[in-house]
């Protein structure tokens, strides 16, 4: 076979095979990471205990939740998640930033440059962030196993179509984030979700 | 040209038609709308008051706001929209229903069969709506001359992508509302314009 005909089996074979695979949805309510030191200042004595491991792998739920506060509004009871991190970081929607009243970008986690801070406060004290805060951006978790077999790589985005009763979407903009020791899985937010009527038992189809 | 013939170029020029009108968008927070009577109960003693007009004609925000109360929460400050009604609807986002603590069916508006009840609350008294408490399907309000155009009918269902920084969507089941009084205008809720990060400048493009 002519190299430029295989390329193009590879080709309608790798689209068959996104079209083929379904992708678990998972809904990311509001939530913080924090360092150590900044969890310490909130909690000073006080262990973060799990309260309920999340699909990926080592990352868990804490039984310990703060106050956020903003210039408008507050958010009671959020949650602050597991394990330690290098930097702060809180994950809210774009309901969330305004009923708080803060402007807020949409970013991939981890990506905190120029990002607004908050005030965080628990049972025993409080906290500024100077920076830190995000709107999450849509992607999908997947062993870079999963990344070679769908075609894509770090850093490119997909459509993807989540189909529901009365509201089934296409979210474009999806990127995806490939690790070691990701298990495949849609991250949305809440607005996201709701805007789809998608519950945990969805899941996404890549059509693009 | 034979009947066949001229069909598809009928079809061809609608579809080209489709793809270049620009739809604008609205975006409804939650809202009430309510019968003389259920206002009467709240506000015995206070005119409705006109506190901006709607882009649909005649309609309007009113300058009175009531609290929703459910049973694991409650929401203050939701708008009362005019004019009267024949019957009263509370219109929410999921993100709201779940705040609040019930279950909500995503509808049309006016399509209230089986839907569940609310207590509000305003600063003269309450009031407990036995059903009207609705999700809003999302739709597109047009003139009947902007319906023969595009193509569509009521009650027929389209497909349409609003493009926006980091979070462009195609919103599947946008349900078409012709009426002679109507302005070209797609209504979304807040979880849905947020999900596409989408301000009152977007505007959306019928790709099916």
């Amino acid at each position: 076979m002519e190299e430029k005909v295989l390329q193009q089996k590879v080709r309608e074979v790798l689209k068959k095979i996104k079209s083929i695979i379904k992708i678990p949805v998972g809904i990311s309510n509001h939530h913080i990471h924090l360092t150590e030191s900044d969890y310490k200042k909130l909690f000073p004595n006080e262990e973060i205990k799990i309260k309920r491991e999340l699909n990926q792998p080592g990352e868990f739920a804490s039984e310990q939740t703060v106050t956020i506060k903003g210039t408008k509004g507050k958010i009671e009871r959020v949650r602050i998640l597991g394990p330690f991190r290098a930097h702060s970081q809180v994950e809210l929607s774009l309901t969330d930033t305004r009923k708080l009243g803060i402007k807020v970008p949409i970013r991939l986690s981890g990506n905190l440059t120029n990002t607004p801070g908050i005030d965080l406060e628990s049972k025993y004290g409080s906290l500024h962030l100077d920076d830190g805060v995000i709107v999450a951006k849509r992607h999908i978790h997947m062993s870079e196993e999963e990344a070679a077999l769908l075609g894509v790589k770090k850093g490119d985005t997909v459509s993807v179509l989540v189909n529901s009763d009365e509201r089934s979407v296409v979210f474009n903009d999806v990127e995806i984030r490939p690790g070691k020791k990701f298990k495949l899985e849609m991250h949305l937010d809440t607005d996201e979700a709701n805007a789809g009527n998608i519950s945990r038992e969805s899941f996404g189809k890549i059509i693009d």
